[in-house]
């Protein structure tokens, strides 16, 4: 359809870039709002261009904030001498969900890769290793995904900090808080049982 | 969290509200917006911006387009005296992409409900018996849903039009084009064997 409605298309063929929408179900998103126009959709376009211009990535760890320095890192009491190590701002936002670990964060922002010519230095590597000398870490954590590519990135870090005095650890691999063992994977079964604890 | 993180979890919360995005499909888009400030945050946030800003119903059928008369019923090639009545935008929206009908619309904006107090004034019925009139319309075409409330009001519909000399139809009740009767419900398997017509 031509004219006034090319606007609206526009909208949804926008939406529809967004993981989890379809065209279809951008077109029932935007439909939604047309019919909360007031309500829903010009404060969402306000709040979307207010983030899309003040976020940006912390120049210390690479979480995404609206501050230089994230309010991770900017927090005295975060300076434990820990610093996790994750792939993405993804998965520092979902370690800071399971409120267990108190330390700064390390983003990768992905892993290495020959074919995609990601090395070291793409992944902010070597600026992992001078911040542990400069912030006194004791611990890395390589919060990597299972996946091989996540655990190759793991072994390069780990054999990267081996000069230094610090220790390097990686999350447990076992059966997930409410997991039923019919439906886990033989591998994670196989790294649980191994890794198996005194009762 | 407290802080810089407020601008974006506001925004997480709004995306929240589209339908298909829950809490957790809306943290993911807007962390893959988050990404991609430039080529997608910003450029989304402008479009529906503008889209809140300019998007309108029609006055005469009460579609959304951006501008007083929709470009349905600005355009004379649709003066095809046919009237399709439909409950939702989203149902024109619908009508168009199965491109087979060529008149106009008119959008009722709900069904009638004594427990929500919409009556006729509020689907905009009385407009419709005007329209009809004005537009010199010949045929009037339910397309309101197949559920007891829509079919509530088309009757009404069809009976407020009685006293008009104008033919009132409604669409054909069916098996859907590859559909696979075992999976279709018994209501719908009754209708199309009542309907049927020689091969």
């Amino acid at each position: 359809m031509a004219g006034p409605r090319d606007e609206i298309e526009a909208l949804i063929a926008l939406m529809s870039r967004l993981p989890g929408l379809g065209p279809r179900s951008a077109r029932r998103a935007v439909l939604h709002m047309l019919t909360r126009r007031e309500g829903l959709m010009a404060p969402l376009a306000r709040a979307m261009g207010e983030v899309a211009a003040h976020a940006r990535e912390c120049s210390v760890c690479g979480n995404i904030g609206t501050a230089e320095i994230c309010e991770i890192c900017a927090d005295p009491r975060r300076a434990t001498g820990e610093i996790c190590v994750v792939e993405s701002v993804a998965d520092l936002w979902a370690m800071e969900r399971g409120q267990a670990f108190k330390g700064r964060y390390h983003v990768l922002g992905g892993t290495l890769s020959a074919l995609d010519s990601i090395g070291p230095e793409e992944l902010g590597i070597p600026k992992l290793i001078d911040r542990t000398g400069a912030e006194g870490v004791t611990e890395v954590i390589l919060a990597l995904n299972a996946t091989i590519e996540g655990q190759t990135t793991a072994h390069y870090i780990a054999e990267a900090l081996e000069a230094q005095e610090i220790n390097v650890s990686t999350l447990a691999q076992g059966v997930p808080i409410g997991g039923e063992l019919d439906y886990l994977d033989d591998g994670t079964i196989g790294a649980a049982l191994r890794a198996r604890r005194k009762f």
